[in-house]
Order: C-alpha cells, then structure tokens, then sequence
C-alpha cells in the first residue's frame, strides 16, 4: 500500500488491487471527514461516493476521458486524487480548494458548476467535439444526489442516446436529494432497486441506454466492474450505482438532510461544533407561512428541493402538511406550478434561494407575468451577505427578475416590512410579487410600516439638497453615512425605495431640485434600480451617482472588502455626497 | 346534424353520436382550412387536431374539468368550440381570436401560452389547488407536437404520478417536431406506435401513469373511448394517441415542416399565396455559416428545435452535414452543449429566437459565462419588428442577456457589421458573446467595418453639443433624426455604440462637454442599454435622455404605432434633441 501522500494523480492508482483500492478508500473517507468535522461542507454527498470516485480515475483515464460533476459538490475525491491530496490531509491547505470543480485548479476539472442538473447536456457537447474531432476518448456524467429529475438533465438523458456513440451516464442514487426525494422519477428509481434493477418498465432502456444496475454502489469490486464494462461502449451506457449517503459517519448515515451540507461538527458525536440559535430570515419566513397557513387553508408554500434554505425543517414541514409543496430540485415546473395555483383560486408563495430563481427567469415572465398571476416568489441569500462561491452568488436578482413587465419586485429592509410585504402580496390578487429577503443580520424597526409599497418611503427630510435612495439591506448602510454627514454639516433626505421594479415618480420629482441624488443597492448596478433612477433623472440633469456591486463574478470572497472595493462603506458613500 | 353556427359551447355537441362528431370534425376542418389558407397560422398542428379536440371537449366537462393546452398552438378547434366559432367562420372577424390560448378571450382559456413544455406542471399547479380546495374536476395537460421533450414537460412528466390524484395528459404524438424530432424520447416513441403501445419499457408505465394507446388519433371513436376511460380517474393517465399532422390537407400532410406555422397558401394546391424571394437576415446567417463550416470543421451550429427560424432549411441543413446540431426545443441543453463543445475545442455557434433564449437565462450565467467558454448566440426577433404575439415577443433580451458578467452582447447595425461581428465572435476565444440580429428590412453599409467591437463607433462627429448613441438597427432612425435637425440648423454627433453589455468610457468621457446625449434602443429601457449611459453620465451631471420601448408586454401591435407611442419616430427625436 502507498502512502497517501504519494497519491499525487490518477496513475498513482491504477496499479492497485480491489483490496488495496478499497483501503484507499478507507483511508480517503477518514481525511475527509477529519477536514469535514473542521470545515463543514458537503459530508453525506462526498463520503457516499468516496468508493465510487476512486474506481471512476481507477478505470477512467482522465484527463483524457472527459468527466463531468453534476453540481460538482461531490466532486471532493476526484479533487483528492487529481493533484490537491494537500488541501485534505494539511489543515493549513484546507481552504485552497473550491467547493466544486474548478478549471482554475486542475485541468482534471472541466467546468465550474454549482447548479443542478447539467451534466448530461455538457456531456452531449464533449461528445460531439470529439466527435466531430475523430477522438475516441470516453465521457462520462457522473448525476445524482438530487439532481437527475431537474428538467435539463431530463432533457439530456432523453437525448444523449440518440448520438450513437459514446456517452456514459453515471446515476448516484443515495435516495436522497437535499432532503426527501420527490416525485415519481424517484419512485420509480426505488422500484429499480428493489428488483435489483430487473423491473420492467425500465426508463433507461425505454430511453436506449445500456444499463448497468449496481446494487453496492459502495463495494470497490462491483464498481469497478460496472465501470470497465460501460468504458468504451460505442453507444450512451447508465450505470445506476445504488450509494449510501453519509456512507461512514454514522450521524451523516442517520440524519442525511442535516449532513446533506454541515456544518463543522464533532467526529465522534456528529453534534454540530457551533450552535447558532438565533433567529434568521428563514425562520421568520417558514414562522410567519405557518400561521398564513393556518389562517387560509388555500395559502400554499412551494420550495424546489431546499426547503432547509427557506426555513421549513421537518418539524415546521410535517405543520404544514399539504400546504408544503417540495416539487424536486425543478425551478422551471415549480413557477409554472405557483402560476396554476393561482389560477386554481389558492395563493402560492415560493420560497427559493437567489441563485436558483435565475433558473426560472422564463417562467417568471411567460407563465406568472403575462397572465399577471397572483404569485409570489420570495428569494434568500440575494444579498452581498449571502452565499460567496461564484457558481451561488445571489446578487444578481434585481437585474434579473425587476426589469420583466407586470411583476412587482420589493426589497424590503428589516423584518417587520418583510412580513408586512408577504402579507400584502398574498392579499393583492392583482399582479405577481418578487420579494427579496433582507442580506445580512436581521434587523428591526419599531415604528408604523407603511404599506403602500409601491410608492417611495422617505425615511429622513434633510435639507441640503442630497438625497439617498437606498434599497433593502443598505438602507442601514445610508443611515451610518447620514450619521457621518450630520456630524460634518450635512442633512441628507434618506429614502427607502421598496419597490423596484418601478419608479415613484412623484418622489422622484420633488428631488428635481436637488444638486445630488444617491442610488445604492444589494446587487450590481447594471440592469437594476439606481440606473432607472439614473434614467429618469438623467433628463433633468440632475447628478446621480449610482452605487452598488460591479457586475463580476466573485468567488469565495469577503463581503466587507466587497464593500470597500465597490466604495459603498458608509464612509465612502459620506465622501461621494461631499464631493459638491 | 346541427348547423355549424349554432356550435356555441360544448355543451351543444354534448348528445351527438359519434358519427355526428365526425361529420362535425370534417366541417370544422373545412373551416379551418378555409381561414388558413386566407390568414395562414399553425396549419399541420391544427388540422392533425381536429378531431381530438372535439373528443375532448364531448368527453369531458370544460370550462369546470380545465383543460391546458401546451404552447397552446392547437388550440384552434378550442376556440371554435367555446364561443368563438365566429372568428373562423365570418372573415370579417378573422382577425378577433389571437392564435394561442388567451384568458381575455374566455374563461375556457386558462392561459396565455406561447412556449413550451409548461401544461403539466400548469396542470400540477392546477391540481394541487383542485385538491386543497377538496374538488372534483379533472385536469388534463394536451401536450405533444415538439413539446414533450423539453426539460420543463420531463419535470412534470417525472412528478405528476406522485400525486396520487386525477391529472391526465394527452400527448398528441404526430411523429414530428417544428421539423423533425431529435432525440432518444422520440425514438422510444416510435417504438410504442410500431408496437401498438404494447412495447417493454414503457417510460410512461415506468413512471407510474396509467397508459393508454390510441393508434389511430384522428377517429373519433377510439379517441372518445380513450378520453372517456381516462376521466374521472383518481390517478395520472397519459393517453397517447398517434395522428396525422396536417390531415385533411394534401400538401400539409406531404411536407410538414412547411405546413407546422404557414403563410397564405392555396386551399388547392397548398402553395403559398406569396412568393418572398428576398434575403433576409436568416438567409444571412444560414449561408455565412455554412462558408464557416466549410472552411472549419469545428465549426458546428445548433439550434433548440427551430432551424427554420434561423434560415437552415432542409437543405442547408443537409450541406451542413453532422456540423449542424438540432437539440430539439431544449434552450437549456443547447446552450450547456454549446458551453461543452467550446470547452472540447469547437466553435458553437447558437442561433435562437430571442423569445426563446430567455428560457436558457441560468445556462448563459453559469454554463457559459461563469466559464468565459467561447461559445457564440445569435438571437432573432429580438425588436419591435419581431414576433407581435404576446408570448413571442423579443424585445426584452438585451434587459435578460446584457447583464451577465463575462458575456459579450454586440447589437450590429447592418448587414456587414453582423458578419463581421460572427466571425470576430468564432475567432476570439476569450468569453462567450452574445449577436444580436437587427431587426426590420436587411441594410447594408458599404464602409469598412472596424472590429474593434468593445469600442463604440463614431459614425459621424457633429459641432452642437448633442449626441445620439443609437444601438442596432436603431440606428436609422438616428440618421433620420439627424437629417431633421441638420435641416434645423443643428449638428449631431452620431455614435454605433455595438456593444450593449459595457461602457466605452473613452468615448463617454469625450462627450462630458456635450449639452445632451440622446440613447436610443431597439428594447426595453429597464435594464437596457442606455440606463447604463445615464448612470455613468449622471454623475457628471449631463442630461442624459433613454429612449427605447417601455417595459410591458404588448399583444399583436403595430410596430409603427408602437414606436411613435414611445416617442421613437425620427421627428420625436429630433424634437427631443432640440429641446434645449
């Protein structure tokens, strides 16, 4: 046996024995879950399918054979064993890797991915430039873990046969997606494995697949004979392996939704290392849904496969009974879903992370806004404060979703306008209404809201001809640089916008006079709120300064420097209100 | 037999005998054949439809059971059956129904539908709200005709079982797509026709629904008998039913690619009432591609499902050989295949409706973009003087597109910038890049084309102080408004910016002197173009005036009308620019 530090690449293990690989593997689990139980992660999607992956680079030869990660958050072994070993058994290099394939490390990494479901379509287009190419490398898409039953993987298992040539897809069933498997896809995957792959009815075969059922998809020997035998082919090969999430850490095994993503806990116990009781947005969401629901039976809440992301636990999932619809990681169908909802006299209200709705931008405007639905999608993490890997940045909603007609973007800026805004969108059955949840900690406010939001709120008349429009979260940040400018002199009008999507118009022209406007906002300036103000404006030639984020793609960065870098600390934003 | 006008509702074909409802069928057929040939329309899909329709509506109990037509192209027969007769019957109100299903229209339109794949999940939506509210009726999802093989369809498909209560699709399988049908799914499905449904692995049996088979889909006893077996069910069924696209018309039937969306034609002979013989910018691109191909066999071009919209005709497609790639109506595959053949080192290139690519929103983000993959879009019909239809329409993808970080969105003016631009685009390999092609009559420029596309093009320097940045085929009407202010006595400067996705801050900073700049776009102004110009200008204090269409969605509009209601015609922009 080598020493793992010695595992350096791929070819490091090909001269191994079964016995020997599943040893490597033994050995890879305990590293990963020393790096776990200190750094958090994806535990239960990464210690299922340490055997797996290590006989994928066992009979696979990449980099030559192309592999694709789906979601690549499971992607921890293959980075093990593609060159980065270090960034796993030396706790001063945990932090040099990404949380998923990324060009940028390895060449072994082919595409920088974090949303679900894409693998099989990527893989259609590898297959085609090599054959187009002459090549005769394989390419394989290793899917699962809740990702096959979004519709693009759908559409590209439903295709990938038709090229007659060379396309393996690797199924990982944990039975599992993030929490509860939904839908009849799943049922169906359930029923394959308990005939050991012999139902009839296959929907691989149906489909034109040679398929390869695996029913340990945690034993060396099995895999790597499935995968010798797919390797090769000369037409599209699935081979479903049948995985235990968790596989290995007998608290992941136990309570898979928790340890889907964990947070560092402790190796013996799997109890959390940290307990953070405090209240967030997403408890007062799912709270506050909860008592809708118990009011109004035809309220109904829709998540696509997070409802941890939203709030709804188990406990807070079982309250809520039928009026919790998890359709499956299915952003698409879950919009056009809310819009038969409404239409069928209920009132939906998805909730969904800011990086996830981008995946229903059509949806959005063709099925809820043009039929002027009475929807509503309230997105998280759509915030500077929100998730930092670049395939998961959530500042990008307002320049998404408030430039399509009819539907009613608002930002709101502390909690208690947050419920008074669900409250009003469920009320109104006029349009449909995006609501974006506050970034960063929750805060309070104490006074009356008023709730007629599509019109501006002026928070503070100042006197000096400048004014602050500041939308959502950064209203706090507006208020620390008033404070700044009141102590130099300067009154400042303070506004708080709520909605985004239009302009109060009447607001707008009691500031013609004004020698100064700010715009700042939680999101990149292009497309969003402080260019239409901008716009406006622009005809009367009065200055606005527009601040907000840079359209960029950041990875893995510090939201306060962001903040600097982007001159929107409250001292830069006093400064840029001085400079008369 | 009742006479065909005093079909109101449903409810007067209710006690008919089956012969009856065939005799009816052939005398809506009739009609319908009659105001195709004059208005043209989605022939092939409608006529192959005929008597399913009637099936339907005699079976079951609109407008209580809901029905949801997919796309909602066949819904013709629809409409003549729920009030409506008279826009088919009387040319004089030909013109009163719009072509897809309309709420304004009827309460037995549920909703506005132009794109595809959504009625299951619609249906799901409908369902589930059926449920809370403890009713009754049934729901069916009429699918079929391209659209079951699009992720969103898949979802659904996938999902719909697992509800345990009654949702019923019908999947017109008519054996062909907008053009042919590509992909796995459809080969299965061929396998179920030639073996009468009975063939092993049935995807729909494997996904729980109860399956039905109606080998012959255009008789009306064995369409009723299917329908009638499938209601009131307390599960999902998928009747499948097989019919004739384009019965009942010769030419139709023959070539069903030219009939799926027709112009005017002979009701004798099918040839088309009018010959268009000119080029026009998908002939361009079609034939500019197939010169690229054949000097570069890595060169592939690819559409999702619609390669007539993109000038491949059978024919070019057929030159094109395995170089072109028809992913079926697929935007989000496409464009992941599109990310995996830049990054296996082809050249894709993309062409798509505009209306369309807002579908692929996510895969543009993170497939292409965050990947800086050179892969190539070229969208079409994104203008006013696109597709008019409310669902169709294209003027929204430089507010959708131009906004994603890395992506590179080009707006060329004429004909030989347009070129130039895809071949730049092929060319550099640095980030994916986005063409837009112009809209309205082809034009030409018999200049020298600087491919310095990241900078804006000067077109001509005028003395006054004004300055029009005019974006794509806006362009003329620049030049139109500046012959009117030159006849005034004024100068303007004229500026092609061409790229809409950054600022050439050079040039910006040259014009800080200028009294006014005038911006002027082919979309919507929210998130668009001249925001941005506004934005940056406005902290300098320049009056800064955007033009472009205003955020809403429009229905079957004149384009004409609609640019003089947006201050668009040359003389209200010359107006604005000589209000001083």
């Amino acid at each position: 046996m080598k020493d793992l530090n010695s595992i350096r690449y791929p070819d490091d293990i090909k001269g191994m024995s079964i016995d020997e690989l599943t040893v490597l593997s033994e050995e890879l689990r305990a590293v990963l879950l020393k790096k776990l139980s200190v750094c958090g992660g994806h535990a239960g999607p990464n210690l299922g399918v340490v055997e797996a992956t290590v006989a994928l680079h066992y009979v696979f030869d990449a980099p030559t054979d192309k592999i694709v990660f789906d979601v690549s958050h499971q992607s921890y072994i293959h980075k093990m064993l593609t060159g980065r070993i270090n960034a796993f058994t030396d706790p001063a290099h945990y932090n040099d890797v990404t949380g998923y394939t990324c060009p940028r490390e390895s060449e072994y990494d082919l595409f920088e991915v974090g949303h679900t479901s894409t693998s099989i379509a990527m893989s259609i287009g590898l297959a085609e430039a090599r054959n187009l190419k002459k090549g005769n490398e394989n390419v394989v898409a290793f899917i699962g873990d809740a990702s096959l039953g979004g519709g693009e993987a759908l559409e590209g298992l439903a295709y990938a046969p038709s090229l007659k040539s060379n396309l393996i897809v690797i199924l990982n069933d944990n039975q599992k997606s993030i929490a509860d498997n939904h839908g009849a896809l799943y049922d169906h995957l359930e029923i394959l494995r308990q005939s050991n792959g012999q139902a009839a009815n296959n929907i691989f075969k149906a489909l034109g697949y040679q398929y390869i059922y695996v029913g340990e998809g945690n034993d060396m020997k099995s895999l790597v004979n499935a995968f010798s035998a797919a390797k090769d082919a000369d037409h599209a090969v699935l081979v479903h392996i049948n995985t235990m999430k968790g596989e290995g850490l007998p608290a992941a095994e136990a309570d898979k939704e928790r340890f889907h993503y964990t947070a560092p806990f402790d190796l013996k116990t799997g109890a959390p290392r940290v307990y953070d009781e405090s209240v967030d947005y997403t408890d007062i969401f799912a709270d506050h849904m909860l008592t809708k629901i118990r009011d109004n039976k035809n309220v109904a809440v829709l998540t696509a496969g997070t409802p941890g992301a939203i709030g709804f636990s188990p406990e807070r999932r079982d309250e809520a009974g039928r009026n919790f619809i998890d359709t499956g990681i299915c952003e698409q169908s879950a919009v056009s879903i809310v819009a038969g909802l409404a239409k069928g006299g209920c009132r939906p209200v998805m909730g969904v992370m800011a990086t996830f709705i981008q995946r229903s931008y059509d949806q959005l405007s063709q099925d809820l806004s043009i039929n002027d639905l009475p929807g509503v999608i309230v997105d998280f993490a759509g915030s500077v404060w929100g998730i930092s890997d670049v395939t998961h940045l959530g500042f990008f909603d307002i320049a998404m979703a408030s430039n399509i007609p009819n539907l009613i973007f608002l930002a709101p800026a502390n909690a208690e306008e947050y419920v008074a805004m669900i409250d009003w969108a469920i009320e109104q059955t006029d349009h449909p209404v995006f609501i974006r949840t506050p970034g960063g900690p929750v805060e309070h406010y104490d006074g009356h809201v008023n709730d007629n939001f599509l019109e501006y709120d002026i928070v503070e008349k100042g006197k000096d001809g400048v004014a602050i429009i500041a939308a959502g979260s950064f209203l706090r940040l507006a208020k620390e640089a008033s404070d700044i400018l009141r102590a130099n002199g300067v009154e400042m009008t303070i506004i708080n916008p709520r909605i985004l999507s239009s302009l109060d118009k009447n607001c707008l022209d009691s500031l013609r006079d004004y020698r100064q406007i700010i715009t700042i906002e939680d999101g990149i300036v292009d497309g969003g709120f402080g260019q239409k103000v901008a716009a406006y404006m622009g005809a009367y030639g009065v200055r606005v300064d527009v601040l907000g984020l840079k359209k960029e793609f950041l990875d893995r960065y510090d939201a306060e420097k962001v903040l600097v870098d982007n001159g929107l600390t409250p001292t830069q934003i006093a400064e840029i209100a001085m400079d008369k």
